[in-house]
């Protein structure tokens, strides 16, 4: 069994392109023992955002707090703590903080083939 | 892309033996398309707890808020909000509100084989 106190990972700065002001730590991933999915907690500082793009694999979403909104094929739709997303393979999404205070959400993710 | 408001499920008594004082939503799994893995959302009242059981498949929990212990091979782990636990296949494990509020985790685990 792996327990893992979340503030004590350093977060990384999301560095892919179109994500501003928005760090990543990786809870739960191979490197823990992790079979199948990957678990990150991300935080967003008011004004930033995840890129906007598609992939092929899946997003589970959680958020924790903060005021988030997720771009959708139909638009932005606002997300609250509590509310869960699953974002489908090759679904355009973007994720973006659009309250005056940090916003977190879990996102997990299949584990890429080794 | 689907949302789901944890509030608007209805929460199933967790009726697995060994199980007491405890509540699962389903947020996000099979029947919301989910191609690899489940999402849920547990609540544990005082004094409950999950099962002390093993099973050949992983858990990746989160502590949302409450106080929460698990049970490990090496005894009991306190728990805090920000907490995640990877849970081995055929691990032993029960999680226990040890607090006077509710207690609340996610906990992710791969769907089984259609």
């Amino acid at each position: 069994m792996r327990i893992v106190h979340s503030e004590d990972l350093p977060p990384q700065e999301a560095n892919e392109e179109g994500a501003t002001k928005t760090t990543v730590r990786w809870l739960i991933s191979r490197p823990e023992g992790a079979p199948n999915f990957s678990m990150r907690l991300f935080e967003v500082a008011p004004g930033g955002h995840t890129p906007l793009h598609t992939h092929p694999w899946e997003h589970e979403v959680f958020v924790l707090d903060g005021d988030v909104e997720v771009m959708t094929a139909e638009g932005p739709r606002p997300l609250a703590a509590g509310d869960a997303v699953l974002v489908l393979p090759e679904e355009r999404h973007q994720f973006r903080n659009t309250g005056d205070g940090t916003a977190r959400f879990l996102c997990i993710i299949p584990l890429p083939a080794e």
